[in-house]
């Protein structure tokens, strides 16, 4: 194959691992607006959320085979278990299982899942450490803060070229958080980053395998040791995120460096963080969100006599799969989805069960769905029209489905969300105080009464 | 900046993840010449020397410091201390320590250090896991032999790019040599090589920080847990390393395959180690060997009126640093090579010391020594004359170093260096028993000894 013919250096990069590490390490405590400040929370309640229900899949499983070779000492939770492990492998598998479902928060300007790196190593670090709610929640903002502005400084060459751009970016947003949270200078802070940008972690051709989840719980342990190596005195190159031969230069070659300081302490990244309401690929949403709205409306599965979905091309080609023959496929299926919709108003992981795809009254309703292609209709949006046994018409469109961040979800749909992911792993109550817990984070005492409250009993 | 201007995918790479984890499964033991198995000797040897020698090195302090956070179980040791840590924990921090003096062994087709990754993981799961010596030397020369030749793949442009080609490619050997020792079947291996080439660690803009030592240490620690994690059943693309958004094509647009798999099982990667004689880049190593061999001769420095050396235009430019500083700074000081051949007859981190580099002695020897540009004398070459007080000349060309490929270090010599590295942290009896030890790995019931061996009194 033929040689890299890479762009020259840059040698005039702006100093920004000098620049972040001065404002992880000194931007004041809650000093951003109380929707900031709301947003974290709703990250930090959603990722709880997403890494409970999935902490009995058969990846936690695995994951916890191998931490448990090392004989970790009990520091933390893994979350949604009885199992107690060193605060750097409860980062790691708390970062799978809250990518396991790929049910998390999206940065939809970089596609990052902001969260899964960053609180999966804040929440370890803080349980162990005795840190305050408050604490937390700084580190977080400023965490994301810092992983998807490198993102935006990479995207969207550095994932064109292969790169998993969550675990790539998580390292150094989660070496950022837990600088802050142990209370590092901006020295030391720079030497976490430092340190975090030789690991970035993971590749696109992962997808489908556990080694996805993987990448954003692999981010949170290397970025948690990162600062812990920093506070102990270890160095690395004051320049590693932007020097010729450093981080960003040497995995993307689009490399915009006013992405990573522009409004610096004015705008935060995490403002844009957006939470899947439904539990598969982003471009199916509008049609289930639609094909829930005509439920809302009193529509039944049995009246329906045809489903007319209009839909942008796009969306056939990734999910167009009419006949999916289990849970899997059927998280390719805009059929599936506009199914569930109609029948359970909601399509979380349940609804995309095996059981639940191969229920005969669901094969039938997906029959009855016929998508056509309108590209006149933005890949966001969608167009349904049920056609009823009575002849009658109930037309819904969806410009922007709920979940985006034109359509957020409510507080009251995370919970509901979060209650569809918990509730069969801790039970409805405690679910109920375990949510009530993650709104009240930034005046907690410290996470240790959170972090029981996610074990099951 | 511009966009990427990356090659194509290649969809039509050979399934090398496959290949090689059916060889890693199935490679009889013992299955090379008895010239391949000394030198896996030889390598191991060689590491354990480095590693010990490091073992007061603040890098592993700092590294303990940030391990320990972790309370870790008591599985295996840390060379040359009496620290024990977990096992991955253990390859972390032998890892970092065996680079620590830029002294361990070097894959010269590639540059890749190949021991710190692989051996480090290795020693730590074997010594806790009971593996014989048997197991270690097979598992070191087939991981060994991954790590190398995924390194023959994308070299040089990977480097060229800014990787540190022994951290990216160490993850992998280290896996695979982990998944032999763990007696893993062939699909289990693939899943480990897998999730391994999520894990690539390290940029060059490390080099001269902690970091770059890190790289080996934080690759040996990733390999030995994609082992462990593949134990127990975690999965990963079957096609990781070779796919279009897999770990090559994403860090390397060089991608020869035939690399990967020619001669597999008939040419081992381990046969082309070699080792340094000297504790400094490898281009004053002709300088020095030349000065010492004038040593040898019976010259002294106090016979000396000057020397005269001739060298390619290559080693001025990189170790042209007439007036050293500091023992960092006459690591790229030829003229401090000379002086330190002539007077001491080696080289070795002693003779780098801020003490000697500024001893009267010493500065006045180098003031002695004339460097000119020869471009006709290759860079692995020097010549070298002394010119004495009494007028006579005596002249030494060196064509190629000890330490080179072609004039490899006689085991006496491997000997002679690991004394100079571990007799002042274990002293001189207990390092020839430690030594010893290393040539008999290959019979031994198990590590444990050995690992005894390493640790001071």
């Amino acid at each position: 194959m033929a040689r890299n013919t890479q762009v020259a250096a840059d040698h005039n990069a702006p100093p920004i691992t000098q620049q972040l590490a001065q404002f992880v390490a000194t931007h004041p405590s809650r000093g951003w607006s109380d929707a900031v400040d709301h947003e974290a929370h709703r990250t930090f309640m959603n990722w709880v959320g997403c890494a409970v229900g999935a902490a009995g899949h058969e990846s936690a499983e695995a994951a916890l085979g191998a931490v448990g070779a090392l004989q970790p000492a009990p520091q933390a939770t893994v979350l949604g278990r009885r199992d107690r492990v060193d605060m750097a492998s409860a980062a790691l598998v708390n970062g799978i299982t809250s990518h396991t479902f790929d049910f998390d928060d999206t940065h939809l300007k970089t596609i990052i899942h902001p969260a899964g790196p960053v609180a999966s190593a804040l929440l370890a670090l803080a349980e162990h450490t005795g840190a305050s709610g408050r604490q937390l929640i700084d580190a977080l903002v400023l965490g994301i803060d810092v992983s998807c502005r490198i993102g935006n400084v990479m995207y969207p060459d550095h994932y064109d070229r292969g790169w998993h751009i969550t675990g790539s970016t998580g390292t150094l947003g989660a070496a950022a958080g837990c600088a802050r949270l142990l209370g590092l200078d901006a020295q030391r802070t720079q030497m976490a980053l430092g340190i975090a940008a030789s690991q970035p972690v993971g590749m696109r051709e992962q997808f489908g395998t556990m080694t996805k989840p993987f990448h954003p719980g692999g981010a949170a342990r290397a970025g948690l040791m990162s600062a812990l190596l920093a506070r102990s005195g270890f160095t690395a190159s004051p320049k590693a995120i932007e020097a010729p031969r450093g981080m960003v230069q040497t995995i993307s070659t689009k490399c915009d460096w006013r992405e990573a300081t522009d409004e610096l302490g004015q705008r935060f990244e995490i403002s844009f963080n957006t939470y899947k309401p439904f539990a598969c690929g982003i471009v199916i949403h509008p049609s289930i969100d639609a094909c829930a709205q005509l439920r809302a409306q009193g529509v039944t599965p049995e009246q329906v006599e045809r489903i007319e979905l209009k839909v942008h091309s796009l969306v056939l080609e990734l999910t167009g799969k009419k006949t999916p023959a289990d849970g899997l496929q059927a998280k390719f299926s805009v059929y599936h989805g506009c199914a569930a919709g109609l029948t359970f108003g909601r399509a979380g992981e349940d609804e995309f069960s095996d059981e639940i795809v191969n229920r005969p009254d669901m094969v039938a309703l997906r029959a009855k769905v016929v998508a056509t292609v309108d590209n006149s209709i933005d890949e966001a949006s969608a167009d349904v029209t049920a056609i009823l046994t009575d002849g009658r018409r109930v037309h819904v469109f969806v410009e922007h489905a709920i979940g985006s961040l034109q359509n957020p979800m409510s507080d009251a749909q995370l919970e509901g969300k979060f209650h569809g992911l918990a509730d069969q792993v801790l039970g409805a109550d405690a679910t109920a105080r375990l949510i009530q817990a993650c709104w009240q984070t930034g005046g907690a005492a410290d996470l240790r009464a959170l972090a029981r409250l996610a074990v099951p009993a």
